[in-house]
């Protein structure tokens, strides 16, 4: 998520990669991120957490001096338009989402078997998400009109889905697919998707 | 949440009530909010939805007509410790809570008798949150330091636990109870306390 506004907005940046073992050590918690999370930001010096405090700065700071992307809008009413949706995306997209990436995920990679009952149950609650996201995106490219924040934050757990087999979801409703084209074929998240070599998750 | 913050600013309103019944309407949903919930916002024509959206949309637009609270500071990076404390409350603090303060009032107001096993999780989840806050507020009266969004939009909810009798995680946690005295005992919010007569939901 983070990579892919670095990328939009034009900015060079560093990877430090962080173990599951060292998040939870007391010098990364005292000095990184105190819930023992990833990603956390060290911008000359200042340091922040939280994946969209952190794209919301480099947003703030950044946005225009690199590349003519638009994240977040100027304009007040716009701008809060891009807000409602990336609160729509925390509030009813991600979490079932989430519930039906992580175990499919995990049975892949660990052979752990998922709990069919819990995945059936998030799908259902996604296709009412998709359900309304179809009837929103009606005659727009994307979620406030024009692309914004809101349809980059969307972008990483939805290609998860895609690999682990769900694409149906997106693709059966006109405008949603309409909108994953859009979104996801853009330039800067292609190039992620090479430089993270994303393929080896694909499924098919 | 949204009344809060209205006040704060100095800002007069009007409240439409609307029934569990109405925000399921068709009209509701294509006019106020898709997902069919509570709050939206009208501001003179432009409409918007989500709490989140909507209290930054009010402070953005209007901070510091009215009155002279400062709930997003204007610097690049004290906006951005804002934002990284409103996702803290949003990833680790409001979900547990919520978990506990539901159950509670579900049973007080109707009897339903609550699942003490998740109750229990979600207390102890809270706990450990409720450790990282303790050291987070070592020497500070808020979360940034100032008075901000971030410590208001804990405000309701946790109110809703102290009433439930759940006030003790707060107060046996010396820099936590001190931070709940500054944020509780604010002009705005005893006044909302009086018009909505919060004090019937006390329990003791
Ligand atoms: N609220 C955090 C969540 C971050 C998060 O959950 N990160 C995961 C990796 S994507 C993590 O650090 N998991 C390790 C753990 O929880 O121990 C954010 O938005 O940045
Ligand atoms: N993500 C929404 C959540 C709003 C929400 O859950 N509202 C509750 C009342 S506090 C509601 O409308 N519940 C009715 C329902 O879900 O049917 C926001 O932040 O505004």
């Amino acid at each position: 998520m983070v990579y892919y506004v670095l990328k939009e907005l034009g900015l060079s940046y560093e990877v430090v990669q962080s173990s599951s073992e060292e998040i939870k050590t007391p010098e990364y918690l005292a000095t990184k991120h105190p819930f023992g999370k990833i990603p956390s930001l060290n911008d000359d010096g200042f340091q922040l957490y939280e994946t969209r405090a952190i794209v919301r700065y480099l947003v703030n700071k950044y946005q225009g001096t690199k590349t003519s992307t638009v994240l977040i809008p100027s304009d007040v009413q716009k701008a809060a338009l891009v807000e409602q949706f990336i609160s729509v995306e925390t509030s009813y997209y991600t979490g079932p989402l989430f519930k039906i990436v992580k175990p499919l995920a995990l049975k892949k990679h660990k052979g752990i078997e998922p709990d069919l009952k819990s995945v059936n149950e998030s799908r259902e609650e996604l296709e009412k998400t998709l359900d309304v996201y179809e009837k929103l995106l009606e005659g727009k490219d994307y979620l406030t009109g024009e692309f914004s924040l809101a349809d980059l934050l969307h972008v990483p757990l939805t290609f998860f889905a895609f690999s682990a087999g769900e694409g149906d979801l997106w693709n059966k409703r006109p405008n949603v697919s309409r909108w994953w084209k859009n979104i996801s074929e853009r330039e800067s998240w292609k190039n992620i998707f090479t430089e993270y070599n994303l393929a080896q998750y694909a499924t098919k």
